[in-house]
């Protein structure tokens, strides 16, 4: 992008982890990543080895810094593994894996929340470190703990049911009362007001989305918001491209597809890209009042992700 | 050792950091292991980077498993730099060099303490996790702060003196006040109590051996311990091997000698070791009330500082 190009359109993306992650950097290279801002779930923080991981916040800015694992999804390209492996010969659970650089910026995490600084504050620090130009947001700044309730009522953290356990099937239900009791950390809102474009990034409904929508006031302000609101499935071809999210949307009762997606955001969309393998279900979702967009939304490549994006904002403009 | 050889000699050292590192790892080739108690500063602890770092008790239990980076004199030799290097691109000072598997140690020992562990019990779940036979007791468990005073009225912490600001000359005194208001650690006068040998290691005596006879009770538990007492002079040819001794002493108005140091332990020793260099003081020490003996002290190699260890304690042996 030109760097003297005038501001436009603030975006508002709704993110969680890895699809998210790839969203956003396809939709950097579309429009300039300073006028975009990612609210990011929090809903998977915990605290591994006595520091704070903000998994999808992570996950995001990596991304967004060009500097990923691309293989895994999460986690610092080429980071190493020393500190986990030194507490692993201590007896600590190493199943969370966190490369050195990784836990380095979660260990400045802890530090500054220690100093009283907020998560929001912290996230932009740490954006801003790895040359970030587009503002990550973390949904709040609240403990919100994603729980995964399981049969013979189990309940286990998500990065529990995830990272640990694997993500079994035999998800009864997913409680979510710490983000429907959480205030939005501080510009969350604002943004939302502010937003000339709205997008919900291809990621988990229940775990990732879901916990954003439920902070307090995150879905009347995006009801009430001004701007066109337009989600990216993240179903193609009746499955998840990534993750859980079919054990988890079967075990809430909901349909694991595109239309199944669709209806859990109806009040508050006006558009939805889907895949096209799914495109048979463009006139029912449209009939739940919005537009629909079907392409190809594997984003196998930088090239096809930017593509997406710029698919998502094109329906955005026409959608309202 | 051969072990099954009877445990005989229960022998507790004193020691601080490098000096005293040396001569554990030759005293342990000298008698058993497991026979031996090392008492360690904790004066120098500090929170870098939001860890616990224990600098002397690290030191020693890293010489102790064979692992210490000889060339620096600390921290684990062949260790990684990634998160104090991360943690410096987010604006942290770096001037304590800490590894990833040092600081993953230090990790742990601040995960234990907010577990409500104390700083002996992770000191001895550090020291078995890396192999090491010999119990090493830090002094306390409280927070023993040892502050340098400066011209100019300045208070630093001592490794701000030493590692932050490179030891320098302006020494007016220094503050041991917290450790003398602190409680010995559990089984330190218990250790003192029960010895058959009590060793004093070539440590500084000003901020290493110092703080220990600071702790309540330990200096009367070393008056009225059965066992002799010996001490290794950290004064070689009038200098100290390491570090900012001549400093220290000076800015206390000690003079900068062996009889100097002998004098400020003049209380409770039966023996002290010195070096060959400084031989023509001692029969002035002698006058102290103690036993000397004059040998070559530096701890060129493991067998020196072997046969270092095997002379303290012969002079141990007649010294009472």
């Amino acid at each position: 992008m030109d760097p003297d190009a005038p501001r436009t359109t603030p975006i508002v993306a709704l993110a969680g982890g890895v699809g998210a992650a790839r969203f956003l950097s396809g939709l950097v290279r579309a429009v300039a990543p300073e006028d975009v801002t990612a609210i990011v779930n929090t809903g998977d923080d915990c605290v591994f080895y006595g520091v704070h991981v903000s998994p999808d916040v992570d996950i995001v800015t990596y991304a967004l810094a060009g500097r990923i694992d691309r293989a895994r999804g999460y986690g610092l390209e080429g980071d190493t593994t020393a500190v986990i492996e030194t507490l692993g010969a201590l007896g600590h659970e190493t199943w969370f894996r966190l490369g050195d650089r990784d836990f380095a910026h979660c260990q400045h995490r802890s530090c500054r929340l220690a100093q009283g600084v907020g998560l929001a504050a912290i996230a932009d620090e740490l954006r801003r470190a790895l040359g970030v130009a587009t503002r990550i947001l973390p949904m709040s700044e609240a403990p919100c703990p994603t729980i995964v309730e399981l049969s013979g009522r189990r309940r286990v953290h998500f990065e529990e049911y995830l990272a640990r356990d694997g993500a079994p099937d035999d998800v009864e239900g997913v409680d979510l009362s710490a983000a429907r009791a959480a205030a939005a950390a501080p510009g969350v809102l604002e943004a939302i007001a502010a937003a000339r474009v709205i997008l919900l990034c291809p990621s988990n409904p229940v775990v990732s989305i879901g916990p954003i929508l439920a902070v307090q006031g995150v879905r009347e302000a995006l009801r009430e918001a001004r701007a066109p609101r337009v989600a990216v499935s993240p179903i193609v071809g009746g499955v998840p491209v990534k993750g859980p999210a079919d054990r988890l949307l079967r075990g809430l009762g909901i349909e694991v597809s595109a239309r199944g997606v669709a209806r859990l955001y109806a009040d508050l969309l006006d558009g939805f890209v889907l895949d096209q393998r799914d495109a048979a279900q463009a006139a029912e979702i449209e009939a739940l009042g919005m537009r629909v967009c079907a392409v190809d939304t594997l984003m196998r490549t930088p090239d096809l992700a930017t593509a997406l994006a710029r698919t998502a904002l094109a329906l955005a403009r026409t959608a309202r």
